[in-house]
């Protein structure tokens, strides 16, 4: 007998008709002999619902009062799928988050889990029920309702993981697992069966959308098997675990992409090396923040400084340079929102020399220049003109996996 | 300064501009120097989309799960209200059952308050902030959220306001306050600056729909005076107090009345003493409530019975009775749906005379036959021709109330 907790999104518990058909994968799981805890999100649509109600009240609604508001999508979830269960002949409870006894920091909105007692999942789940956990919500110190943020519910799902000690932590979503490259762009991608908790915080924070990338950290810590897998095919799946030697023979696990930076230049910046601190500082006095740094020298022994910031940040990203070019005395500020990353990443890599030549190969042989680069002991990302990305994901993986 | 708890129903909340005039009522009586303590139902329609969501997933959803999932209502009109309160510079908290320490039995659906601590309400209060108070929901003695049942939100005011010994409990309704007949009936019926609760009593269970039974019974129980009045016309309303000696002046304060009822007639039942308990015990044993009973004895000795019934307990009280016709030894059972019941209720029927002969000569000279008469200290209770109902009570309204 396992312990296994099972985190099912908005789109799987978005209709009825849905909150059904996880009733039925619930019990199968608990009448192959484990104990179960779910944990769910709201219904989708629910919480931009609820949002909306805010918002025509107040643009920036109390943050306080805007998570006991969507909170409540959460609560109607898991009380519909506990009667789902219950009609089914099974023995199920839901818990909100006090009940759960899941306490928060109090950032509203964004709080992080500080406490789970795993006492009363315990002794639910020792009462043979399955347990119905609302994800997404907390309660601070003093009882106040707080909200995960986004990705919150993964987030609650990996936490009671770990407070219970649970054997493994399925995450359900639309995509099967988690493949070599998107498959919108390289319908040869293949989804892979395992994948290492490194390898896969490389791939989410690159823009690989399966799992948000506080859900890998946190699973990662505390050493939580997480697999990834989808409700129309429960049989299969990606098992994110800890690095095992085999595993190196692959030298890279994916191609991953990003399409929501963009790049700011400031030009022939006096070398010296306090300059750079200057602008870094203040752009994050502003909260941007900056992705890949490059520095070119210029034959004048002045230096170019590239960045990449996220997209949102563009205008205000190079109003702030432009502030800065007489104080630093430098030359200039350039722009450039058509850019996208793609990243080739893997454990492999630590251990197998001329990953990067491969790659430069590959994109070379498309004739696909590289605006600017950056790397890490298991991923290389290299910043290139928006129109090549999808022939360059491509170009890519055809590089590094071999096609059959 | 008074202390003043404020009650606003599904309607008054029932979309963002009502919620914003709700904000403004509430800051106003703040403004004029009082502490507020707001109780909110959920939006109009929310908890019949909520029922209807768990009933396309069980026809007779568990107990339990169904308050977890309807109270969701509740929370989200206090975090939206106390937005709008807070976004107009005002200093406001939303408060849950389980914040607010509101405890009741675990009877789901319909339980009742058992304790209030009223520390964490008052405390709120102290700091100067205007309290919202989710309505119709409890939890526990072991943390299980539960609702109050219809009404619930009523009496959820009422218990807070005897809980923080408050001044007043305000309950904003459709309609401005309690009227000497129903408007849409006698259009000369005029609304009453205060009524007592004994009357209020009888006019809440005789079919006046302004307050739920339970909620003015508390309020008597506790010495809560209680305003009705209108999210419209806030500066009128009717004050529900304990008597007061020159209110005996008016003889009846108000007339009502009721279409729910239906009359069952059992026929020359034997004369034993036990056959009407073992009807009146068949029609419990089935939840069937009775509300008036006559007999009559008929020259053989025999005597019938005649009972109203909820029209919708009809059907199977007649069934019931059928099935006794045989055992007791009776001849037959008739019913009749299109019967009406109309009352005039007053403390003053106390010390005057008379008041049944003016009754029953207003229905005289309107033709009207009485097919069941019911009295208490304070009422007096007539069964009519359905048809007969808006006639009937125009005719009691100007045998009592002098028209201007």
């Amino acid at each position: 007998m396992s312990l296994i907790v099972q985190k099912f999104g908005g789109t799987s518990v978005g209709s009825i008709d849905r909150i059904e058909a996880v009733a039925d994968l619930v019990i199968k799981t608990k009448q192959q002999g484990h104990q179960v805890v779910v944990v769910l999100s709201a219904m989708a649509g629910e919480t931009n619902r609820l949002i909306s109600l805010a918002k025509q009240i107040d643009n920036r609604p109390n943050a306080r009062e805007l998570d006991v508001l969507i909170s409540t999508g959460e609560q109607v979830s898991v009380a519909l799928l506990a009667m789902a269960i219950i009609k089914r002949g099974h023995s199920a409870i839901s818990l909100l988050a006090d009940q759960a006894l899941i306490q928060t920091d109090n950032f509203f909105g964004k709080a992080r889990v500080t406490d789970i007692d795993s006492s009363r999942l315990l002794h639910e789940l020792e009462h043979g029920r399955i347990v119905i956990l609302a994800g997404f919500q907390g309660r601070d110190s003093e009882g106040n309702v707080t909200t995960l943020g986004r990705g919150g519910t993964d987030t609650t799902a990996v936490e009671v993981a770990a407070a219970i000690k649970a054997n493994e932590c399925q995450i359900y979503t639309d995509v099967d697992g988690v493949y070599t490259a998107d498959p919108r762009i390289e319908s040869r991608a293949r989804r892979m069966d395992t994948i290492t908790f490194e390898e896969m915080l490389e791939l989410a924070s690159l823009g690989a959308k399966v799992l948000q990338i506080r859900c890998v950290e946190a699973a990662g810590r505390y050493n939580v098997p997480l697999r990834v897998l989808s409700t129309f095919a429960p049989d299969q799946g990606t098992l994110i675990t800890y690095e095992e030697p085999q595993m190196l023979d692959q030298v890279v696990s994916g191609i991953a992409h990003n399409k929501d930076e963009a790049l700011l230049t400031i030009c022939g910046v006096p070398n010296t090396p306090i300059n750079l601190a200057k602008i870094l500082q203040l752009l994050a006095q502003h909260a941007i923040e900056v992705d890949m740094i490059a520095q070119i020298n210029q034959k004048d022994a002045n230096i170019d400084y590239a960045f990449t910031v996220h997209r949102n940040d563009f205008e205000q990203g190079l109003e702030l340079l432009q502030s800065l070019v007489q104080t630093l005395g430098a030359t200039e500020v350039k722009g450039n929102c058509n850019v996208a990353k793609i990243s080739a990443v893997g454990v492999g890599m630590k251990s197998h020399a001329g990953v990067a030549g491969t790659l430069f190969q590959a994109l070379a042989a498309e004739n696909i220049a590289a605006l600017l680069i950056s790397t890490s002991e298991i991923k290389i990302s290299v910043l290139i003109d928006e129109k090549y990305l999808e022939l360059g994901v491509r170009a890519l993986h055809s590089a590094f996996f071999v096609i059959n």
